[in-house]
């Protein structure tokens, strides 16, 4: 499916006559990307009504051009600030909104500085990034395609897991396998955590070797086609302990529980409550310390944030991970992670393969 | 060899001494590394005279504990601006430098508030990086393993360069192989790029088949123990024309002269306008698209930049890339790329490979 790019412009056009902006200053990869398709690493997007000028250097230039459609490219000349600077006093601009989250400090004074001292600018955060949360069905598609690919080659490290191998072998295996199947790559640094070590829930892999009786925490996601997936699973190698299958249950119990609670207009906090009571229920609400999930899409980590407190509702189209998990120093982890994406009338989940403990 | 990451910190707070500072806030990764060998990737670390104390969420606490020493610990429960505000003033702090290269306008409306109106805030880029771009002994030793090993791996791809293999297959392939080694991971996304596509500098890997009579333009890095390399090679596949030879030699007569320019006391821009004069020389000055090179160490763009017009002096421990290149849209690109270290004495080449036309 194409995506809509064009179509993507004028909504945020739309956005900004309600805020009252004559344009909107784009500095974020993956929001120019959304906007324009354009996939080069430097540059800015300034967008206004009826009109879209990205500014890019020598290096991209020629790609912009390839890559984009009913977009004027300006090849940047001397500095970036300079550039959007003229770019803006050419479009006559009055208000000029910009992203107080993705602009450095340093950029906004050479930016205000460049633009003269008539323009306002207006800190509006997240503009671009409230329609990106919301994901097109060619958006979904993708999605689709990018957590089948991550259980596959999730389920096809499993078989790498014989005592002696090392965390850092796996993750080089899983990162290729992922590029094997057409991933660009992966859409993280890959996570696999043997024994003690899966007791941080963001190890990065070592030299460590399997041993026999402990948990194997393997986390990895891919970019297909620009768009992410994000899966977790916790394995046991050999007989897992009563103990252990006890904490695997509550965390098991704790992703159900979060999934069942994902529903257009439930807000994420509760989302997040429904992960953290169960644990509590095992008496292990002390060892669950990150929150339960997290937005994906043209990012790892995109809004909405699955967190306490959180008052945010669900929304239709909303991509989201489930994951909570729990970590006991000098012992291990369990973590359980899928994506799921909310529909008006359902609950899709988009990573497939089995949750139940395995043991190997 | 062991990084002394006390002796970091006792430098930083001699040069905040000079720049009257009680504290330096330290919010980018690769700088609290430098100074903590903590590998986290969410936090801030404060510096003062004697004290550093490094705020992270609980994802990362237990592993700050284990990867630090002699640094305070402080786990956020709140969120980062608050628990830092709460770090300043228990510190007594009057004067606080930040990165405005690195502090977000909305973080930084965040920090401000939370430390209170009576914290003085001196915007004051590049205080780690300073001591960063003059590399230790220790440091360098890690680069020459990260060059040798993306030399390595950048020779094995080319056996991969037969007709009908994708871009993809082989940045996939180079990838791993550079796991397998030892790397930690790539430096930055491999670029396998074929025939015309090599126009552009930063192409992005796709699913084009390798065809007869073409460049290919190979550019990767690995990242070892933290550190980063950064090697590119051109190769022809078949026997190149007169016109294709000579292009080479432009290069690779640019290259060799800007890395014969590498002296302590020469300016950046100096070593950039050697490469520059040699291509204007074959009247190749305008399909020079970039600038000749960058620092490398933690990061693979670092300080300092070898570009066009740079005042900026050559100091002793400097590690740069020197990466000269040519790009004809619709035709192809040739690009030779490699690391190179000043000394009082010398300049060490860190890759070793050979540079030569190779027609395969």
């Amino acid at each position: 499916m194409k995506m809509d790019f064009l179509g993507r412009r004028r909504q945020l056009a739309a956005r900004m006559d309600g805020a009252n902006l004559d344009c909107l200053l784009v500095t974020h990869p993956a929001n120019w990307y959304y906007l324009t398709g354009f996939t080069g690493e430097s540059g800015s997007l300034v967008v206004s009504r009826g009109r879209a000028t990205l500014v890019t250097d020598g290096r991209f230039t020629a790609q912009a051009k390839e890559e984009t459609s009913g977009v004027r490219i300006v090849p940047q000349k001397e500095n970036l600030a300079q550039e959007v600077g003229k770019v803006l006093r050419a479009g006559r601009a009055k208000a000029v909104g910009f992203d107080q989250s993705q602009v450095t400090v340093g950029q906004f004074s050479l930016f205000k500085k460049a633009a003269g001292p008539r323009m306002r600018w207006v800190a509006t955060a997240g503009q671009v990034e409230a329609l990106r949360e919301r994901k097109e069905a060619a958006e979904l598609a993708e999605m689709r395609s990018a957590a089948i690919l991550a259980g596959e080659v999730l389920e096809g490290a499993l078989a790498l897991l014989k005592p002696g191998v090392r965390e850092l072998e796996v993750a080089a295996e899983i990162e290729y396998q992922m590029r094997k199947r057409g991933a660009s790559g992966p859409a993280f640094e890959t996570i696999v955590a043997f024994g003690e070590r899966a007791a941080h829930p963001h190890a990065r892999p070592t030299g460590r070797r399997l041993g026999k009786n402990e948990f194997v925490v393997l986390d990895l996601g891919a970019i297909l086609a620009h768009y992410c997936s994000d899966i977790t699973r916790t394995v046991f190698v050999g007989r897992a302990s009563g103990r252990y299958r006890r904490w695997y249950k509550a965390v098991l119990e704790a992703q159900c529980a979060a999934i069942a609670a994902v529903k257009v207009g439930v807000t994420c906090g509760e989302v997040d409550a429904a992960a953290r009571q169960v644990l509590a229920g095992y008496g292990l609400a002390e060892q669950f310390v990150h929150s339960t999930g997290h937005g994906l899409g043209l990012e790892v980590h995109e809004d909405p944030r699955i967190a306490r407190g959180q008052k945010r509702k669900l929304l239709a189209g909303n991509a989201v991970t489930i994951e909570p998990g729990i970590y006991v120093p000098g012992v291990g982890g369990i973590r359980i992670e899928d994506d799921v994406v909310v529909h008006e009338d359902r609950t899709e989940v988009l990573t497939r393969i089995p949750r139940d403990l395995r043991e190997i």
